[in-house]
C-alpha cells in the first residue's frame, strides 16, 4: 500500500451492532501499514499500532506488545491502519483535545472533507483514557459496552497518541471527527483518549490521507444480517 | 488494482452539492479497471465503461467512444470502476428492474452489506434511460439537473448494462442499492437506466466487490467547502 493510504477493516456501525466475533488477522492488518488503531475480538481492549507494533491495551490497564505468533492467531473486528509518512511536523501547545482539532486544521488546511492521520508525542500534563471491557454476551453492542467502560487519568505522562480524523459524511463507516488512542512511553498504560492536557510543546506530525481502502467482512453471518443504521448519538457517546 | 476492487472517485453527495468543475482524468481512471460508470465535467452526460473503453452518452442522445487523447484531456467529477472478473454467470429472465434486484441477491447470497458489480447482456424488450443535461451555472446541484433530465425508451434493443450495487449504509458516498447504465450494441444510444423489461433470457455476470478504494478530490475548493449532507430523498429522486 502506498504511503498515507488508509486501510480500514469493517465499519463502526458494525461494532455498534455488536459484530465482533471474527475479523482480519493482525498479521494481515500489519501488511497494510505501521500506524493505526482499532479493537480486538469481542471488543476486549483498545488497539494502538505504533511503528509497526500492535499493542493490546487491556481493560485491566495492562498493555501487551503482540509478537508474530500472537498476530498470526488474533483477529480485529475493526481497525484503521496506514503507512504513515508525515507531510507536516510542528511543535505545538495543546491545552486540550478541542484546541488540537483547531491546530490540526491549521497545519493541514483545505481538508474539511478529508481523512487525516497524525501522531502527537511528548509529555502530557494529563491524559484521560478508557478501555472497553469486551462483550459479555455474543453480539452485545458497543453502546452497551460503553456504559461499563473503565476510565483512567494519567498525570505528567510521556507518551504517544495516534489519531485519525474522519470527515463528517463518513460517520458510521468511521468515527466522524477526531479519534485518538494513547500509549505511554513506558508501554505499560494507554487507551482510547477521552481528554488530554498538554504540558509545554508537543511534537505533532500529520498527513492528509490520499485514499481510503475499505475492506468489508466476508463469511460473517452477523455482519451480513447487521442493520448498520447510522447512530450519531450512540457513536458520539462511546467514541467521542 | 486486483480484480473486483472498486475504485470510486469522489462521493455522490458532492454531485448533489454541485461539485463537478474538475476531477480525475479519464486516462488515470482507466488505470484502475475496465468496467464502470460515472459522469463528466459539469455533469454533462452519462459515462459507461465497457471492456476498457469509456463511452460518453450525451444529453442529445448521441454516444461517443473516447479515444486516448480525449481520455487524457477530460475529467470525471464522479466515477466507479473495477477490473471486473465475474465469479458467477447465469442466463436469467428479467421481467423488470425490481426483479433483477432479487435475482442478483440469489446469485450472490450473503452480500446484504457488500458492494456488487454486474453486467447484463442481450436483447431487452425495452430500456428507459435518462441522460443529465449538465450544469447551466457553476455549482448547480444534481437534484436541479435531474428536473431537466431527458428520458428515452428504446424497444427491442440489444445492448449491455453495467451496474453496481452499494450497501444501504453507503448512501451519500455511493448510490445505495442498484445503479445501472445501459449502452446499445450499436454503440449509438444509452444512458442511466430508469426501467427495463427483459425479452427471454439475458446473460448476467456478477461478482462481489472485494474492497472499496475511495479517492477524494484534492485542490478543489468547491469540494472543500461542500456540506456533503446525506440527502436520501434527493439521491433516490435523481439516481433511483
Amino acid at each position: 500500500m502506498p504511503s498515507n493510504h488508509l486501510v480500514q477493516y469493517s465499519v463502526v456501525s458494525a461494532l455498534m451492532d455488536g459484530v465482533a466475533e471474527t475479523g482480519i488477522t493482525l498479521s494481515e492488518l500489519l501488511t497494510h501499514g505501521d500506524h493505526g488503531l482499532g479493537t480486538f475480538r469481542h471488543m476486549v481492549g483498545e488497539m494502538i499500532i505504533l511503528d509497526g507494533t500492535i499493542y493490546d491495551m487491556k481493560p485491566d490497564g495492562s498493555v501487551v506488545a503482540l509478537d508474530k505468533d500472537a498476530c498470526a492467531e488474533q483477529t480485529a473486528p475493526f481497525a484503521m491502519i496506514t503507512d504513515f509518512k508525515p507531510t507536516v511536523t510542528a511543535s505545538k501547545q495543546i491545552p486540550n483535545k478541542d484546541s488540537f482539532t483547531e491546530t490540526l486544521s491549521q497545519l493541514l488546511p483545505a481538508t474539511n472533507n478529508h481523512y487525516l492521520v497524525y501522531r502527537i508525542e511528548g509529555i502530557f500534563k494529563s491524559v484521560t483514557v478508557r478501555t472497553v471491557g469486551g462483550q459479555q454476551s455474543p453480539g452485545e453492542s458497543l453502546a452497551e459496552l460503553g456504559k461499563r467502560q473503565a476510565s483512567h487519568t494519567f498525570h505528567s505522562i510521556k507518551g504517544t497518541i495516534i489519531g485519525f480524523r474522519s470527515p463528517a459524511f463518513m460517520q458510521g463507516i468511521s468515527v466522524a471527527g477526531d479519534h485518538l488512542h494513547f500509549l505511554a512511553a513506558t508501554r505499560d498504560s494507554g487507551g482510547h483518549v477521552l481528554a488530554l492536557e498538554g504540558d509545554g510543546d508537543l511534537d505533532v506530525s500529520a498527513a492528509r490521507i490520499a485514499a481510503v481502502n475499505l475492506q468489508l467482512p466476508t463469511d460473517d453471518e452477523a455482519y451480513n444480517q447487521a442493520k448498520l443504521v447510522r447512530d450519531d448519538e450512540g457513536i458520539t457517546a462511546v467514541e467521542g
